[in-house]
């Protein structure tokens, strides 16, 4: 399967997280300007590579052209994908979950990223997707009321809708709620409990003796969504389709915590697709971040706001002077502009155009900037109007348990 | 409150549980023949004694006779049992609490002594009650599978209703079950686990780092039950309902470390009311075990078989021999045939008279025997004759959560 247990996983963890690059779900830090090594962290993770060859398998067997986010490696990571391509080529069922824990009222082009590529995912696989909103994590983590918590869940539900999710095929579900309406759900989390050591937990997220019980005991409830028996209603009873989780890369710790535990259960490990994070306007040095409004182009801001921020604060990989970065070129692999079209852009031929000639030094960060405040306006505006036809009854349907629609 | 804190708690725990007695809600031992002292256990955990003044004032303000278990200190220790009759004074809602974790098919006379004593309290204070299975403890800490546990919490269930419990007073709940019908139970739960740290278990309850996370955790479930917050149904919504716990000394850990959450949840510490162990018929130097079948008297005996236990196993107080006997007289304090009529011979000036002829020499361990066969094979056939009586359907409508009827 490629991948090494959690027990070696957890000891290297400590000891690559002690160099340049931190990554758990709640750090990532780099000291380098174009951001995490991505290579590195396959080697540590024990993941496996996105490569040409995964690609062309992806399209041979759906017959579909790839998301531009696997070509252009923003998924660049795995855990057995090829094991999901074998089952959708025999015809076999298997679902997506995904998840967010709602921390901020707004949010961020970041937050996009997993739920684009899922939505691709549902459509291009036609399968069934679950999304987890971890309002217990977030209370348990931070100092908000669980009533703020849940507040904050339900925008942030409205906030995914708007990304077009069919409704038959997609049950979302913020744990607080869900809990009380499956006890599947509870014994689902207290089976992955009974099988999960403080001393694993340690070592895996780096909790320690001062910290919460609730804390201590969450990684279950994260985990608990890749098994089937989660959803008896969702799923019509099937106790053990196959599971596909799309994230981005801090949340693997989760998920190879759930893979170890999963044969114990006598269950099966949920295959995985890693993204890198997307970067801050200040550069890749860090995640963007929702407590920072100058960090991040939220899904609020109007158009004027993304042409300001963009220009004020989208870090360029261009040289000091006109003649100087005519001479040198720009940096695409520090050039935020550039980045972030990387990640919006569609169009492979203009990005690559856009990528010579910004390289040459042809073209200026000014104009890179003008295209992304094009694209951006364009996918905000989007999404905002599809989140004014989002009602609080929209949400209520795409949250009440219900069996989805599938051939299982 | 005349209570120390958690803190304080903990390390005495461990200071004084490395001497003769140890307790806590998994293990009791003694080397002591008459038993655990629980004289020093009082000031061990911080509790108060009942005296004869809290007893006459429980006569004086609900107007009836003390329970047995009370006068004979069966009953000895409490925590703020006056805050309780204060309330009942100024006719002020209270609820009772109780609870059973369902590991053996069988109940045994040792189980009995809280519910006997929980329904006296029920219909002398005319309140409501809550009884919590917790089903998924014994799951997190046994071999079993759920689905047994939850066999085996349902058989438990109908035993306890058995006992003559009120119907329209009493909610039975089983955790598994209950947290899938009632969010605000989950809710309760991660707002205590957010509150109490692995250091605080790890002194509580001497967890250990390869101990599983779902025991870690497990604490503030059964901790929850302490606030009725947990019970809008069952309640009526009343949120801070002032809670009365009646349990045997062993478990008053995990109600320490509710006491100790309360105020920083802005909720009333629940009161509690503490029984001794029963002994087992070996002798009092260790619990009865529903392990041992020879240990203990069950629900389920013939009455051959209880007189054949009592005859073969119970530990005898008396002398080597007649002539010593008649001489010496024999010890009422390690007899267990006489420890067993202290709990369930109700007849004081009967049990008096026995203990006096039996200190003197006058009466032989054979008598005491007797007597107690008779106790014991009607107190077993009046719970098997009701218990023939409860179906499935009777054991559902207790587990069903619904108001509870009671003026708040």
């Amino acid at each position: 399967m490629g991948d090494i247990d959690t027990q070696k996983m957890a000891s290297l963890d400590l000891d690559t997280n002690s160099s340049d690059d931190f990554v758990d779900p709640w750090n990532v830090h780099t000291s380098s300007a174009t951001g995490i090594d991505y290579a590195k962290l396959i080697v540590r993770f024990g993941s496996s590579k996105i490569d040409d060859e995964l690609v062309a398998r992806i399209e041979k067997v759906t017959g579909k052209p790839a998301h531009h986010f696997l070509k252009r490696g923003i998924f660049f990571s795995h855990r057995e994908m090829n094991r999901i391509l074998d089952l959708y080529e025999q015809k076999k069922p298997f679902y997506l979950y995904t998840g967010r824990g709602p921390s901020s009222e707004a949010m961020h082009l970041g937050h996009l990223v997993p739920f684009v590529f899922t939505k691709w995912l549902q459509e291009t696989f036609d399968v069934p997707l679950v999304i987890q909103m971890t309002d217990d994590e977030k209370y348990l983590w931070k100092d908000l009321t669980i009533e703020e918590v849940q507040r904050v869940a339900l925008e942030n539900v409205k906030d995914i809708i708007s990304l077009g999710f069919d409704i038959e095929k997609t049950f979302i579900f913020c744990d607080f709620t869900y809990i009380g309406q499956c006890p599947d759900f509870y014994r689902t989390i207290i089976k992955i409990q009974k099988h999960v050591t403080f001393n694993q937990v340690k070592g895996i997220f780096g909790f320690g003796e001062s910290d919460n019980i609730g804390k201590i005991a969450f990684p279950a409830v994260q985990a608990a969504p890749s098994f089937s028996s989660a959803f008896p209603q969702i799923f019509n009873g099937k106790k053990d389709l196959p599971c596909l989780i799309p994230c981005a890369i801090d949340q693997d710790p989760y998920f190879r915590m759930t893979r170890d535990v999963a044969p114990r259960l006598n269950l099966q490990k949920p295959a995985l697709i890693h993204s890198v994070f997307f970067p801050a306007l200040q550069g890749a040095t860090s995640k963007m971040s929702a407590s920072d409004p100058n960090s991040s182009i939220f899904l609020t801001d109007t158009p004027s706001q993304i042409k300001n921020k963009v220009n004020k604060y989208a870090f360029s990989g261009g040289q000091a002077t006109v003649e100087e970065h005519k001479e040198k070129g720009g940096n695409c692999d520090v050039d935020v502009s550039f980045q972030y079209l990387r990640f919006f852009l569609e169009d492979d031929e203009k990005l690559e155009k856009i990528r010579k000639d910004y390289s040459s030094g042809e073209l200026l960060t000014g104009f890179l900037k003008k295209e992304l405040i094009t694209v951006l306006q364009e996918i905000v505006q989007q999404i905002q109007e599809r989140r004014k036809t989002v009602t609080d009854e929209i949400a209520h349907q795409f949250m009440a348990p219900r069996k989805l629609k599938f051939d299982y």
